[in-house]
Formats: structure tokens, C-alpha cells, sequence
């Protein structure tokens, strides 16, 4: 790592759905010295949004995804040290041909061939990662296995040591269910998979606590008692996490072979072309996985 | 209403189970002129908490429900305006007899013979109002009904006209799943419940929009987009509500014949008999229900 000539990490920023903001939020966070000082940077896509291609959105998916394959072989080849990806449309890139796209995360550790990876939300003061993600709420239960669960521990306390430098990392379990099922009244997970996870994370993790009432554990984490929590389901760690980091939180993949971040917000087409965009989560996204790759 | 010869709201306030911090927070919230100075009182329960009775479940229990049932009938015969129940435990009120116990809000209900009621969530920038309680998270997507969706959005549009007199009150609806379903990728409940609740919500109640992604409602309600959010599930609702309103949220119960608040906090076993108790969320269920006393 480290091998460019000024010595700074390589950084690639994809521009992600040319129709949506992205190109414009790289434009306006490159435009800071700020940020330009901190990395050597290579953007791959466009410099600005075209309102043009809104009607095409299969050649609006198929170019977000070419941007990510061109990026992924200048990693390959060792050139860049990692990634920060602008918003692609799930939608667009289906309509591109790739019918079972999931979004960057799953999309990224296919390519790279890996197996164990999470979805990790990064603000200010709390770290969030996903045991499921995009699926509908009904269907999240019966996904939430024994191993899932300890996976999604061990990459979190993986990561917080190892990216984060954390020692002795202090992970905090959401339960499933409100009042993480008061005792099996409302909903069994707790005692059939969380709490099994749980006792073999602390095992071979370290200190990893829960199962928690969903209602406290956020709070909690935010006063410091945690370094991270782990949330049961999309909506249970996205909900706190965008009400505490509307503007400025991020949204990184861990267990890939390099550093990738991203803004956690949209294309949001609805102000595409308007020049109205905030930069500041892609800045953070920047910023971290500028900090990543130093500590790397 | 606001007969007493002081002209003031009357008051009660219940407190709870016997060995919680019941006793502990209504002795506290009452030891401040500038409370007792808003209406007058009449306490039913206890004046300390009893440490002896931790070893009574079903006595603590058997009390937390003699103690409403008196409230009930001091309300009955027209001697009261509202009620403020300081906090009871589920488990205990159940080895006291009642087997099916669920919480204060459905025992009230069934015994004012209530039938359309909800849980409202009240704190100084949000209010939030639930369409399922205290079930399994599995058990949530079934539970969604077009008519108890709709009736949970009438209930909170009557409560924000008739209670907090606003005018012309904007509601917005949390969808169930991921990005509100994301058109029907991952989940069909907006399509097939919420939306059609929310289109005839609109045309009996007024300003009522969705369904939206739920990690993005909490926060635009609370840039004051809209007065209020219906949420789906409890921890939809109560992860940001504990999040933002952590010390002085209030529940209260929309529907009944009588305003009845309560502090958004449990019995506390771990720290009752301490002394060292947070009053503040009953200090705030004691004003709220005082101000909407007044306005009743």
C-alpha cells in the first residue's frame, strides 16, 4: 500500500448512476484542498450529471457498473489502495441486464470472490453493521441464522480492531424482537440463535454483549458504552443511524480484500441536475477511506 | 371537566408496581411546586417503594391492577380529568392473575369497552403513534390490516385536532419494509395495505402522505415536515423515539374516554429502592396530561 510517488494513499471514486448526483457530489467534494491534499485520487465515470440519459436507464445501469469493473482492475492490478463509490439505481442496473443486482456490497464481493462481508454504517459516534439487509421485513427472521449472526460479530470486531485500531473492541447485540422478546413472550430468536451467536462471539471475539432491547441499545452505543452495534435487520440499525447522520454517515463494506466506502444516501434523481446536492457524506466516505488505507 | 374548587385539572396519578420506581418518581415529580402547583392531585399506591415485595411478584401485581381499577372508578363517577400511570411489570400483574395481561394501554381499554385505541409516543419534536404493539417482529406483516392502518391514522389525525389542537395536522405513514418496499422489490404490504389505507385516510382525515422509507420519516418529522409519524411495528416507532427522547419521552393512550399519559419507561427492578430514579419522563406525562386536560 502506499506505493504512489507523493507517498499518499490511491484513491478511486466511482461516479456511480450518470443520471443521479454523484458525478456532481465527487465534483463538488474534489473541489475542497482539503480533501484533494489528503489522497491521490482517480475518478472513473463522468463530470457531470446528464439529464439526457434520465430516459435511458439501462445505458444509465450498464455504465454504474462499468465504472465499478474498470475500478475493480485498477485494484486487481494493485494500482489503487481503495474505493469510494457514488449512488447507482438498483432499478437501472437490472434494466442494464443484470436482473438479480443487489446493490454495490453484494455486487463487489462477488466479484472479489468473497464470501464473509458485511454492511457497516460509520458516524460520528456509532458503528452499525447489518446481519440482513435488502429484503422485505417478513422474510428477515427466517434469515437470521446461528452463523449469519456470529459472522456478522466477527467482522465487526475484525474490523474495529483491525481497521479501527480499536483494542478490546465493546460489541453490543441488538435483539430481534421489542424488548429483545421480554423473556420469549414476543418471539423466540433470542434464545433459539441471537444469544448461541453471542456466547461463541465472546468466546472467540472478545466482549461482545446482548441480546438488547432494540429501543435501548442505540442510545447506549451513542453514550460511549459500545464501539459498534450489531442490528438483526435493515430498518433497525438504518433508522437510528440516519436520524443521528442524515447528512454525513457512511456506508462501508467489511470483509472485501481492500477499503471501499460510499455516501449512504441515493441518487436522489428527484435534485439530479440542480446543482442543490450535499457533498458532506461523500467527504466523510472520502475521509474514511482515506484514514483506512493509511491504517492499513 | 375542571371542576375542583380550584378550578385546576384534577389529576391521578397511580404508582405502579409496588417494589418498581413507581413510588420513587411520583414522590419526586410531586416534591416540585412548580408541578403540584398545575393541578391537583389525587395518588393512589404507594409512597415508597417496597424492597420486601420483590419476593411477591404476584402481590405486586395483585396492586398494580387494584390501584387502576380505583383510578378507573374515581374517573367513573366524573371525580377526575385524567390519569398518569407510573409504570407496571407485565410478568408480575400476570403471576397476579391476569393471564393474558398485555399492558396498560389494552387493560384500560377493555375496561372502558374502547375499541378503537393506540399507543402514541409523545416528545417535544415528534409525536409517534403505533399500529402494532407488543408481538413477535415475525408476527408484525400479518398483523398490518388495511382497517387497523386506517383507524391508526384517524385516531392519531382526531388526537392532534381534538387534543393538541392543531389545525389541519399533517401525518405521514412509515412503510413497512427496506425503502418503504422499494416498488415492490422487497415486500408488497405498501401496495396491498399501507397505500390503500393512506388514500382513504386522505380523503375522511385530511394531510395524510406516505408510505415512506422508514430510515427516512423520523428525520424529516423532525424538521418539522410533518406532525406526526404512524409507525408499523413498535421498534419502528420506539427505536427513534428512545433515541431522541431518552429521558423525558411520554406514552399516552389515544382513544379513551379520559387523557391518559405515562412515562415511556418500565419499573427499573435493577435501581428501585436506590433513590436514584430519573423523574423526568413522569414530570413530563404529569404536564402533558395536564395540558391536555385543559384543553379538553
Amino acid at each position: 500500500m502506499h506505493t504512489s510517488r507523493s507517498g499518499k494513499p490511491r484513491v478511486i471514486i466511482t461516479t456511480g448512476d450518470p443520471s443521479g448526483i454523484g458525478p456532481e457530489i465527487t465534483r463538488k467534494a474534489l473541489a475542497s484542498p482539503k480533501i484533494t491534499r489528503l489522497a491521490d485520487f482517480l475518478v472513473i465515470g463522468d463530470t457531470k450529471t446528464s439529464l439526457k440519459l434520465r430516459k435511458s436507464p439501462d445505458i444509465c445501469g450498464k455504465l454504474s457498473v462499468q465504472y465499478l469493473d474498470r475500478a475493480l482492475g485498477v485494484i486487481a492490478k494493485g494500482e489503487a489502495d481503495c474505493l469510494v463509490t457514488a449512488p447507482i439505481n438498483k432499478a437501472n442496473v437490472r434494466a442494464g441486464g443484470l436482473k438479480d443486482f443487489e446493490g454495490h456490497t453484494e455486487y463487489l464481493a462477488g466479484e472479489t470472490l468473497t464470501k464473509d462481508y458485511a454492511m457497516m454504517f460509520v458516524g460520528k459516534s456509532m458503528k452499525i453493521t447489518l446481519v440482513t439487509r435488502h429484503i422485505a421485513l417478513q422474510d428477515a427472521p427466517a434469515k437470521l441464522t446461528f452463523d449469519k449472526i456470529y459472522r456478522a460479530i466477527c467482522l465487526t470486531h475484525r474490523c474495529l480492531s483491525g481497521h479501527f485500531h480499536l483494542r478490546d473492541p465493546k460489541i453490543a447485540v441488538a435483539g430481534l424482537n421489542p424488548h429483545a422478546g421480554e423473556g420469549g413472550i414476543f418471539g423466540k430468536e433470542e434464545a433459539a440463535v441471537i444469544s448461541p451467536a453471542i456466547r461463541k462471539a465472546s468466546l472467540t471475539c472478545g466482549k461482545v454483549f446482548g441480546p438488547f432491547s432494540p429501543d435501548a441499545v442505540f442510545i447506549d452505543a451513542l453514550h460511549g458504552k459500545y464501539d459498534a452495534v450489531v442490528a438483526m435487520y435493515h430498518d433497525q440499525g438504518l433508522i437510528p443511524f440516519k436520524l443521528l447522520y442524515f447528512k454525513d454517515g457512511v456506508n462501508m463494506t467489511v470483509g472485501l480484500p481492500f477499503v471501499r466506502t460510499s455516501p449512504d444516501h441515493g441518487t436522489a434523481f428527484d435534485i439530479a441536475g440542480k446543482g442543490i446536492a450535499d457533498p458532506s457524506s461523500m467527504i466523510e466516505a472520502i475521509r474514511l477511506a482515506v484514514r483506512l488505507a493509511h491504517h492499513s
